[in-house]
């Protein structure tokens, strides 16, 4: 059964009311809620030691979730490392929302991950441009967010191996709001629902691409190549 | 459950010795063989009636393979037609070897899909270069072939929308001999070994490579979109 | 110097008065206004002897501009064939606006093609996602139009190359405006504005998106790759 | 004009008699001499100070070549930071051969950018899939050096936005050797050629492909977007 390990930040849950209203488990424990319904599921947080993220526990995690926002200097350089060496070498990795800015995907994206935003209470319409994508799988030709925090372009990524939805935002706004990325033998999922005080996560076409990138982001079997100096193949092959 | 169906020009095999001993029932007789073990098997071949891609035939296909080679030009427009905008609804497609030069292929490319040959009892070695592929899993570094015909560049196809494996050849070529493309809501996947006169469907990792490439072929539930004209989402929304 | 042949369908300006008012001289005779300061510019149009394109217009053409939209169906097979081998040979290709439908781009890219559209006097809003591309070249990051005919998704087209331009409108759609292709030698460019009532072609970004295209769709010196049967580089090479 | 900073490890050079037979003006001293035909040109190495890539150089720099081998640690983290920031806000950077490993370029890429090698006298032919790219331009078919240290897959990088070249050796291996990146505003293109005891910097075909490669990776006009909070573009767009 697939290992999900959902990294939260957990911060805006401690002292922001309007946030623990609406996820009172924590972001985490909602991601979990529903996730958990098909996958093996764990949580951490910054907070904890190597918050959360041990050799251990990454060892033994197929797909790592990540959502954080506030904090994202917090995170030491030593576990985004950690991880980092874990993608390549075949972990699933779905950041979310604000997660563009943290340390792992600036890392794994080699660009800024930049891009405008707005809090103003407008609805969002995410368009599926690539409907025979098994993330897309279930989700029909939009999805529709009451509430969803405003991002938009330019979007300081890497042209994504795979384009999966663009995002449309009553303001005047686009966004690509559903990368895809291989990175060594990892297999990466941008997707941008998620604001702390809106209720992305209860949707439940959000809730299904995330069930569906799991499942996509999933290691094979191939064990990360072998590098370095080696012998020909072909014996003495010298002209 | 899956259901394949296995398409076959079928004429090598009525006609050259050498090709009937290597391929008794076929050539998809073989492809059903091993096919066969994991999803559910139907063949098709080129002199049946409607080349027995018939419309009833292809509603229940989920993933097409095809294998042709001196008959392409005997496949009727109509037929090609009708596998085309099944494809575009959502249908897999495995195309094999030689048929790269079929209409069906040359149709969903936009290209010619030339390339250079040579027979010449070579040996292959087709490089892994995307790992974390779910086509790829299970197949380690590379797959060596000990005789496949030569195929070398350059091969006139669209840049793949991911490149899976490119072959190595003694007598001095590369070829991009594994290749994903999307068309509509359908999966495309090119996969060069297959020569007639070679036991390529024999070998174990080629089977693993199609076996894979048929899971990943597979429709989304997504139904193809609607086109056409279409009102405004936002009511009044003129300036 | 970079020889442009524009081919323009040429139909609403005969007979529609508001489409006359907009472009006296024909949508042809605009594109080739601006695009005649900078290139050597010639015009083609569907009701001339073999709609203007005989092979020697376009063995003298470096970069073919097509604007097509209610009679794509009266362009001659036999002529969208010899348009097709030259863009393999390397010749560019700029589609615009409805020559989405057009015979030459469906038979380039292998897919229908088809879009969701409305006539709505809507503005649009077109977001520069590549910003570093030559095409982009002195775009900034939009190009806003006051009126443009509103395309939305699903745009059935398979993934571009490199996607350029983001549209969006007020209605609640989002659109793949810019979009570059490669097949064979020839690079292909599609971009969306250019409604025949509606004044896009008069708009100075619009006007430098469009000679950045003819600059960067210009073939190589390279000739068309040599295919078919060829002898090993390598000599004796059989194991 | 553009200009162009050529920056070399110089390491080899000062202590390896065989490099600096072949290279007696160093690497950098080589590339200057041939890029210098057609562009303005300074070089820069690691132990001058800042390495020779002060702000100022950078500020002024179009293009930045790289050439590095056993150094990469010595590279001061924040001298990699400063070339960093100039590529994103669209430097062109050519990373040539061993500058795989380079920080700058592992910085860009998200991943370890690892490979095979082996020095062993072997040949190389790196075949054009790209006809039709600029910077294959004049190239034909494929490069032939008769001397070239061998790279192998898997070579750890991201799926290419644009693959142009496919190295083949004798000994068995293949190697993606022309490879496209964007990353911010900036274009970066890695080219395989130019160990350090071989003569690939004095092929006339190495040669074009970099002084193509130096015009295709020059800057467009457009500056790095703006980031961070914004206004809607739309007024009042709340529903």
């Amino acid at each position: 059964m697939t290992n999900v390990t959902i990294w939260n930040e957990f911060r805006h849950e401690k002292t922001d009311k309007e946030v623990q209203e609406m996820y009172p488990n924590g972001i985490h424990g909602q991601l979990a809620a529903f996730l958990g319904e098909d996958f093996q599921v764990k949580t951490a947080t910054l907070d904890e030691p190597e918050h959360g993220l041990t050799q251990d526990v990454l060892d033994n995690t197929d797909v790592l979730v990540w959502w954080g926002h506030i904090a994202h200097e917090e995170v030491k350089d030593e576990i985004v490392e950690r991880v980092y060496q874990k993608v390549l070498q075949g972990m699933g990795l779905i950041v979310l929302h604000s997660g563009h800015l943290s340390k792992i995907f600036q890392k794994l994206m080699g660009t800024s991950c930049d891009l405008k935003w707005r809090e103003n209470e407008e609805h969002c319409r995410m368009w599926n441009v690539n409907p025979g994508h098994p993330i897309m799988n279930g989700i029909g030709e939009y999805i529709e967010l009451e509430k969803e925090e405003t991002y938009g372009e330019h979007f300081d990524i890497p042209a994504p191996d795979e384009l999966l939805l663009i995002s449309w935002y009553p303001g005047g706004e686009v966004f690509r709001s559903g990368c895809t990325y291989t990175r060594g033998n990892g297999k990466i999922f941008y997707f941008q629902p998620g604001h702390e005080t809106y209720p992305s996560y209860y949707n439940e076409k959000v809730q299904q691409v995330i069930k569906n990138a799991v499942l996509w982001c999933q290691s094979t079997r191939n064990q990360y190549p072998n590098y370095g100096h080696f012998e020909s193949l072909e014996g003495e092959d010298k002209r």
